[in-house]
C-alpha cells in the first residue's frame, strides 16, 4: 500500500548527518514529502547536495525556503538553533510546522514556542542516533531504523502536529517517545554528553603525556581506547555548542561520576577487592540489560 | 616452504580467551608446535577444549604438563601467575621457556626470573589484543595478527630464547617489540587500563540513577554509551586483578585524568569557547594519528 507523502514541501536547513540522512530516507520511502528542499548557509554544501541528488531544491535563502513549505527541520549546531529560528519563523504559512533535532532542549522549547506565529507549530524531536562523521555524504537512509527519537513537544502544541511528527519519525523507523525537557537533557547527559566528554579528556590526557609514550599510546591502542578515540573524532564545534548548551547538568553529571571515579580509586588504593569486583559487576548488569533491550 | 614447529610440545595453562587464541593459531598453522597441552584446574574448562578439538592433550595437573615440555605459557589471571609459576618451575626440563601474556608487569619478571632453575628461561609477553569475552570459546586464531605483542624480558634472558618467543608470536600474525616493565605497565594503564576503569564507572553511575531515569538511560543508550558497556562487560575477577596489580601507575594516570576532566568541567563552567574546543581538537588529532598507524 502506497502511502501519502505526510508533507507537501518539506525543508531540511542544515544538510549534514542528520539532515541528509532525512533526505535520503525521504528519497527512498517517496512518502515523508513530495518536494524536498535543502537550505544551507553554504554553496559548497549545497554543491555537494546536488551532485548526491537527495534533494529537489537547494537554497541558500532560508527564509524562500520556509516561505514555501509546510515543514522545516533544523538540522544545524544546537546553539544556531534559536537565531534561525526567530529569522525564518516570520515567514512560515499558516499551517506549517517547525522542528529541530537539537541534542539539549536548554530553554530552547518555551522560546521558540513563544514567538511562533498564528497557526504554526513547533514539534522539536531528538533522534538518537549518529555517528563522529559530519556533512551531507556522512547521511545514510537507516540511521535512524530501530532508534529512539524522543519527540519533546511544548505546551499547547496542536494534537494533529505533534502526530504528524510522530509519524514522520516513525515513517523514518524510529520508535518514539514523547519527554519533556529536563528529562531529554538529563538522559542525553547520561548517555551521549558525558561519554563524550569522557572521550574528548581520555584523549588529551593520552595526548600530553611525554613524546616517546605518547607515539607508543597511539602505537598500542587496544580496543578500550581506540574506542575512545572513534568517539572523540566529533565535530569539535558541535560539541562545545552541546557542552554549553546542557551546562549545568552536564556539569552535575560529571560531578557524580567523578564521585564515583574517586570511589573506585579508593577501592584499589584500600585494596578493597569486593569493593572493587562490586562495581565492576554493576557494569556488567547494565550491559546484560542493554543486550536485552537490543540496543547492543 | 613448511615451517618446522618452534616448540615440540606447548603447554597452555589456563586456555581462555588468549589461551585458547593460542591453540587454534597452533592448529591452523602447525608451526607454532608440535604437541598441544591444555592444562587447567577446571574439569569443565577442559572438557570444552576437548569438544573443541584444540588441544592434543588435556590435564589438571599443571606440573605434568610442565614437566613434558618445552614451552609453557601462562595464560591465567595475572594474580595467579606468580604461585602458578612457583608450582610448575621445579619440574621444568633445563632447555625449556616459561612465558606468560600477563596484563600487568609490576615486579613479576624480577620475582620469576630469581627462581629459575638451570637451564629454563623465562620471557613474558603481552598480546595487545582481546574481547570483553573468556572462556575457551572466545577465542580464534586471527585475534593476534596485526597487533603489538610486547616482549618484556627481565635481565639475563638468553637471546636464542628471547629469539624463539619473539618468532612464535610473528607467527600468531602480531607484530613484536620489546620494553621494560616500567614502560609496559604505563602504556597498558593508558590504553587498557584507564580507559576500562572509566567504563565500569559510567556504567555504574548510570545504574544508580533513580530508577525511571536507569531504565531510559539503558533504552536510550546511544553509540557513546553503547561503547563504554561493551567494555564494561569483561570479566570482573580478571580486572580486579589488574587493577590492583597496576595500582601505584594505575592510580597515577588516573588522576592526571581527573585533573583533566576538572580543567574540561572549568572550561565549561567559565563558558571558555576556547579552550573547550582546544581539548576537543586534540582528540581529534590522536584518532588522526591512530589512522595513520592502522590500528584504527
Amino acid at each position: 500500500m502506497v502511502e501519502t507523502p505526510l508533507f507537501d514541501r518539506l525543508t531540511i536547513i542544515g544538510p549534514g548527518l542528520i539532515g541528509s540522512s532525512i533526505l535520503r530516507r525521504a528519497r527512498e520511502t517517496g512518502t515523508l514529502a513530495r518536494h524536498l528542499i535543502a537550505a544551507d548557509r553554504s554553496q559548497d554544501v549545497l554543491k555537494r547536495v546536488q551532485e548526491l541528488g537527495i534533494a529537489d531544491q537547494t537554497t541558500t535563502s532560508l527564509s524562500d525556503a520556509a516561505a514555501q513549505s509546510d515543514a522545516v527541520i533544523l538540522c544545524i549546531p544546537t546553539r544556531s538553533i534559536l537565531p534561525v529560528a526567530e529569522q525564518i519563523l516570520p515567514f512560515m504559512p499558516p499551517g506549517s510546522i517547525l522542528s529541530d533535532v537539537a541534542s539539549v532542549r536548554s530553554n530552547l522549547g518555551p522560546t521558540i514556542n513563544a514567538q511562533l506565529p498564528q497557526g504554526v507549530s513547533y514539534i522539536p524531536a531528538h533522534p538518537m542516533a549518529g555517528t563522529e562523521h559530519s556533512g551531507p555524504d556522512a547521511g545514510f537512509s537507516t540511521l535512524f531504523e530501530n532508534r529512539w527519537t524522543l519527540l519533546i513537544p511544548p505546551e499547547n502544541t496542536p494534537p494533529h502536529a505533534l502526530k504528524k511528527v510522530e509519524e514522520f519519525w516513525q515513517r523514518c523507523g524510529a520508535r518514539t517517545r514523547q519527554v519533556d525537557d529536563q528529562y531529554h537533557d538529563q538522559i542525553c547527559a547520561m548517555v551521549s554528553h558525558l561519554p563524550h566528554l569522557l572521550a574528548f579528556t581520555i584523549c588529551d590526557t593520552a595526548d600530553r603525556l611525554s613524546t616517546d609514550i605518547r607515539g607508543d599510546v597511539l602505537e598500542y591502542a587496544a580496543s578500550g581506547f581506540r574506542d575512545f578515540t572513534r568517539v572523540a573524532a566529533s565535530d569539535p564545534v558541535m560539541w562545545r555548542d552541546i557542552f554549553l548548551s546542557n551546562k549545568e547538568i552536564l556539569l552535575k553529571t560529571l560531578e557524580r561520576f567523578q564521585n564515583d571515579a574517586q570511589a573506585m580509586a579508593d577501592a584499589i588504593r584500600n585494596e578493597d577487592e569486593e569493593a572493587i569486583t562490586q562495581r565492576i559487576e554493576r557494569g556488567r548488569r547494565i550491559r546484560q540489560s542493554l543486550i536485552e533491550n537490543k540496543q547492543a
